[in-house]
């Protein structure tokens, strides 16, 4: 098995590909628009949801030839809510990935609504794939009980002392909910099994939680903020690397024995440790 | 046949019941953000973009029980689009339908979200009539090249004198689109054929410009603004109101002889002339 670095680096390039495909070239009147979508979207990032689509659709055996295409909807959806997170009424980001965030660039009508497009041209593609449960699935996880309700929470949490109950309930929405989504979007697309579905979701949501509590501990290690929704804030730095190691565990242990995990514990095991 | 008034009437409360049925009710920790999205769907509205989904699947012989249901998405996208449309950063308002506006009530980042997460409910739903048709003609007409293209322009010709091309681009997009996707959503879901469909794609084209015409004309009889990207700003009220009734007459003239057209007929003629 490659080098999982190597690995990462050669799906990115087939992701980014397949959303230069699946997103309108700028022209005519809406050019400006067109391109604060396209500029939001090619700003960078890891592109791992995507990767955990098509991951996971091999996983259940599945080989749809479009797999790539039909993986983007989530990497749009998740740069969707990146350019709505980032406006001055959220969380009010000039920068991310070091460059001037949409509204920077584009202002925060021409923002907004490069959002709005970039959500409804998911569901766009979504449809390409002629599976309803595919729709339902992703619908059904970024509205109110899925990414949006998450970042509601974490709005009204804002400079508050949250409760261990909230921080989970906003990590499960906020992060989670489209990682497990991306790995259920693959599996559906390959017909998979009860058993598989239910261990990627499991997989899913443990990898979603670690994601975020390393991020959160990696935040805290630069600077300490009592009052923010997370694990570092509520147990301390030690606990919460023992929690995240713990996460990583369970997610690894959720999957099938005698499906080839490799790949999906080696990226576990990534989203735990950062490394490679 | 009945009054038009009386059936627009009771059709409303039939939508509106299933309003209340496909939202979720406000629960837990999203209380807040459900509250936001039941605030800016309550707060009133003809609901005639559902209500032209049933019209129109009656019209192509359909009789779905759920039809009111299904015709929820569009009430849906078009609440969500005037949240977002009504925040400080696109259009400013304060009040709608005489109701302070969604962001004056819950904040603008609640208000953002809340117009996301309609957004969202709106697909979950479309996936419940199991017609991947029904997604993807909703989902290409709300994005770039249909509504969120269509605001994107006008927000970008504001306070410029806008030629005649881009006044029929925004018309066409912002108004238009989902006046005719509402009709052929009805007409999808009754199976309907080809030439069904082309004359309610004509008859929504034709009265959703002529809906805008007269928009238009009602507010520049209020006071004129010559910088607006309207019909009454390029040729002056007269020949708008001409303009207007053409359209009337095109959206009539594009159905077909051989169907019951009495109640499309007094819709348009409603649109036209906003009495009954």
């Amino acid at each position: 098995m490659m080098d999982l670095k190597e690995f990462l680096e050669e799906e990115k390039k087939k992701v980014e590909l397949a959303l230069d495909k699946v997103l309108p070239k700028p022209h005519g009147k809406v050019r400006r628009l067109v391109e604060a979508m396209r500029y939001a979207v090619f700003a960078g990032g890891k592109r791992i949801r995507p990767i955990l689509v098509v991951v996971a659709h091999r996983w259940c055996g599945g080989n749809d030839p479009n797999i790539y295409r039909y993986a983007t909807p989530v990497e749009v959806i998740h740069n969707y809510s990146l350019i709505h997170d980032d406006l001055p009424c959220m969380d009010n980001d000039d920068l991310r990935r070091g460059k001037p965030t949409c509204h920077k660039v584009f202002g925060d009508a021409m923002a907004t609504l490069a959002g709005d497009a970039l959500h409804a041209i998911a569901f766009e593609i979504l449809a390409e794939t002629g599976n309803i449960e595919a729709v339902r699935l992703v619908a059904r996880n970024i509205g109110a009980n899925g990414l949006c309700g998450g970042q509601a929470v974490d709005i009204e949490t804002e400079g508050k002392k949250a409760e261990l109950d909230t921080v989970n309930f906003i990590h499960r929405n906020k992060t989670a909910a489209l990682l497990k989504t991306s790995l259920l979007l693959g599996a559906l697309l390959a017909d998979a099994t009860t058993e598989e579905k239910n261990s990627l979701e499991e997989y899913g949501e443990n990898i979603g939680l670690c994601f975020q509590v390393t991020d959160d501990i990696e935040d805290a290690m630069q600077k300490s903020d009592e009052n923010k929704a997370t694990y570092p804030a509520l147990f301390g730095l030690e606990r919460s690397k023992k929690i995240a190691e713990e996460l990583y565990r369970k997610a690894v242990a959720s999957l099938l024995p005698d499906h080839d995990n490799e790949l999906l514990e080696k990226i576990a095991k990534f989203i735990y440790t950062r490394k490679l």
